[in-house]
């Protein structure tokens, strides 16, 4: 069952995010996500803390997506605070990211990441991985309990 | 790349190995698997022993397969090996399963399984199923090095 916030959309381009939620649009998910534009914000939010404190209560997302190159916290970090913590420390994370340096794909899945999935740079093949995406992590896969 | 045994297929049921031959053989994925048929032929596999004890200087798989319910050594405590192990710990590990079970959903995340899917019951869910899955893991999905 799909909630408002049931992915945690973590990009700081306004044109991918605009390219993410228009290939989930396509598959009735983008009702779904929740966006956050840099990794302090988006630790922010999965931590309840600052302007997400309210969020007390509310489930954990079901997958988020995670850009690797972000403002103020980068998306390494971001994803070692998630593996950290015991209320976070399951949930799937898939990197989506422009980076294809070994050092980055290394350090991801060292760090436990579900999934590491390079953006194509054509429209119609971004369009396609991110609904192929999108449609895995939310129908296909059973996710941990929240 | 693919290369022969890009896939290991861990599953002792022949209905489901074939099965899932069959979706793979759709996406031209199928001359890529190698099907090991207990847990402790997985890690025999997996660790160059026994029988394949000839596999050294041979790739690890870019993707393991994994039933739960295995025969000899089951394969929530594959899982923790592969897991334990420096040589293989980072290689991404897909639990297809028929258990729904919350304890089993629960165990594998929390040894770090990459992804959890329940086998659909239905013979053409179960060929969509197995099909999106190889196309997610081995087209869209980065690897981490072998």
């Amino acid at each position: 069952m799909l909630y408002e916030g049931a992915i945690l959309l973590v990009e700081d381009d306004p044109n991918d995010i605009e390219l993410t939620l228009n290939a989930f649009d396509r598959h009735h998910l983008a009702n779904h996500v929740t966006v956050v534009r840099d990794g302090e914000e988006a630790l922010d939010y999965l931590f309840r803390r600052g302007e997400y404190a309210d969020r007390d209560g509310q489930p954990n997302p079901q997958l988020i997506l995670l850009d690797l190159k972000l403002p103020k916290v980068d998306g390494i970090e971001v994803l070692r605070e998630i593996r950290e913590h015991e209320s976070t420390r399951t949930i799937p994370v898939v990197a989506l990211t422009s980076s294809r340096d070994t050092r980055d794909v290394e350090s991801a899945y060292d760090l436990g990441v579900n999934s590491y999935i390079p953006k194509p740079v054509e429209f119609d093949e971004f369009i396609k991985a991110a609904g192929q995406l999108g449609l895995y992590w939310l129908i296909l896969n059973e996710p941990p309990s929240t």
